[in-house]
């Protein structure tokens, strides 16, 4: 088995050292190989997504992704700029299946901008359909307007797209999941103003005839927006398209008020995956060893858990971090009166003692 | 000046029934003039937006509307469901600009779901771009897919645009409205991954130019999604597109946790305007009396400080809402203990008497 480690920019380092001395503790058999990736590689190859890397990432069985970004490359062309390398990395691997959990650790309950007893014990799956959409389809682009409220004019365009077997394959994973846990599906569409997300809405109460036993609702993308502030749990699965999905699991991680403890998947069809922390690579505190490593920890858990078919060594990794909580340790970001505050190393050599 | 008055379905009759009431009772010299809308306009007419319907709105300076839908006209065909008149409405009067307020009263603070030092004295305006973007743009529909993924499947689609002369309008709008308030504009985009939101962002940074006293800031769309719910009160103005505005103006409204009180306006260049409640028609309390009038009740002050040209019957009207809720009247939506539980038509007279 071969681990693809891409630590990337910002805190990323930090984070993803940690998470790999946890993966190394395990004692189980790996091949660990490291590449630079996003604005790290195109300081030292000039683009940040490069052929050696992806190469890497292709070959392995996993990948195991801190963050890109950081002010400096904000003023790149776009092909340039870090967060291409995250597209790229999903396009070209076909990782088309996100699973976004929120959840909300009993200890951290206090750290939500949401009254307590609406975000106690929450604990959603977003899944958000990763390669198609307005991200990747084509046409888009500069023009001059052929018609519209102001032909003639400079306009740009784009466009959203999905075919029925693209929206079949995520249906399929999101029911999938729901039968692992709550059994309940919602699927998020604007079926009543986009063409795209009535086909979406189609398709997904179609698949549903091979999931009788999970119970399936539809719901617009802006009520989604407001049920999950007013009341989250009623939430079990969620799916939607990739915009849609985008906007929701960033608000849902919100919600939990603790965004550094929530992992990521992103999966093909051959279960090859590509794992990262939800939070971004905060620049601003990078490089401080205050960091959260959390988040890529249980990231390689669930990477334990779907490519690597190792759910007892997901299992111990999740045990681990919830003893480290239980124990009081706190990185800056949850850190509250009454716990003990540590620094990014610290909180990973915790965790390996807790394994 | 002439106010068409649209009442539409679900609780829309009773909620405008009050608002009229409110109007009447100021003396000013309109004429009301009433016609169905959406459902009930299907019903008796077999369309969503009858001819008589378009014709009196256009002739009118301001629409009065209620609200439409009601899940018995969910299996219509698109064109005829309720939600293409408002819809109708706005394109066939260029209403390009929403104006939605998401703002914390005082004393329903303790009604939202964050905790309420996050919310207590919010005061956000999101400005919604409303005729342009994924809502209205061509080409769009179901065909055989071209290319992409699985070319040969069955594909829907749709098109984003926006052009300059567009972004530029609302732009203004957004930065004249923040000059009258906290001089903040967030501009928010997607600009890391469309074409049409790095245009957005471009043209916005350019009519900034002309508004050197109000500062700009930008920000992607999953992070404001996310900065909504941290920390509301850091948002000033707030400018966007169509469909993300969609999206966070309903988050925004719901954080407030009294989206019963917010009222909503949306403008054309000749400043006509249609003036309606952000929450919906609420089929399941429809008939019962117990729907909360004041978010009506406001969005006529709205329409008489933006198109009838009245900003002191707009006062009288806002200050005769905030005397009510300090009497303690609340209806169910808002209301909590040791305050006086009322219905529709009361509260709808404590504001007259209120005057
Ligand atoms: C960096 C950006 C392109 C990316 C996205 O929008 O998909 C990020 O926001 C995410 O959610 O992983
Ligand atoms: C009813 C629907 C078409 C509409 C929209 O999406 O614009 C509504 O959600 C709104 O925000 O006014």
């Amino acid at each position: 088995m071969k681990i693809a480690v891409l630590p990337g920019d910002g805190i990323g380092t930090e984070i993803v050292a940690e998470a790999v001395k946890v993966l190394k503790a395990l004692d189980l058999k790996f091949e660990l190989e490291e590449a630079k990736v996003g604005g790290a590689a195109y300081d030292a190859h000039g683009h940040p997504l490069p052929e050696a890397t992806l190469t890497l990432a292709k070959e392995s069985d996993a990948i195991l992704f801190g963050a890109v970004g950081d002010w400096k490359y904000d003023k790149l062309d776009r092909p340039l700029r870090p967060e291409q390398a995250i597209l790229g990395l999903r396009k070209a691997l076909g990782l088309f299946a996100n699973f976004r959990p929120a959840i909300c650790y009993e200890q951290l309950t206090h750290a939500s901008s949401l009254k307590p007893e609406l975000v106690a014990g929450l604990d959603i799956l977003i899944i958000r359909e990763l390669t198609g959409d307005i991200y990747f389809g084509q046409p888009r682009g500069r023009r001059v307007a052929p018609d519209g409220h102001f032909p003639g004019a400079e306009e740009a365009f784009d466009t959203m797209r999905y075919t029925r077997p693209e929206i079949e394959r995520i249906a399929r994973v999101a029911f999938e999941a729901a039968r692992q846990r709550g059994k309940r599906v919602t699927s998020v569409d604007k079926a009543n103003v986009l063409e795209t997300f009535q086909l979406w809405k189609d398709v997904v109460t179609d698949v549903h005839k091979d999931y009788a036993d999970v119970a399936l609702d539809h719901m617009y993308v802006d009520n989604a927006a407001m049920q999950l502030v007013k009341a989250p749990k009623k939430f079990d699965v969620l799916v939607t398209g990739n915009m849609f999905g985008d906007i929701l699991s960033d608000e849902a991680s919100m919600l939990t008020g603790s965004i550094g403890m929530l992992p990521s998947a992103s999966l093909n069809d051959k279960k090859q995956g590509l794992y990262e922390p939800s939070h971004g690579s905060a620049p601003d505190i990078a490089g401080k060893g205050v960091a959260n490593p959390l988040a890529t920890i249980l990231s390689t858990a669930m990477m334990l858990r779907f490519s690597l078919n190792q759910p007892e060594a997901a299992d111990r990794i999740e045990a681990a971090v919830k003893k480290v909580l239980a124990q009081g340790l706190r990185t800056p970001d949850i850190h509250s009166q009454g716990t003990t505050k540590v620094g990014t190393r610290d909180m990973g050599e915790a965790v390996v003692k807790a394994l």
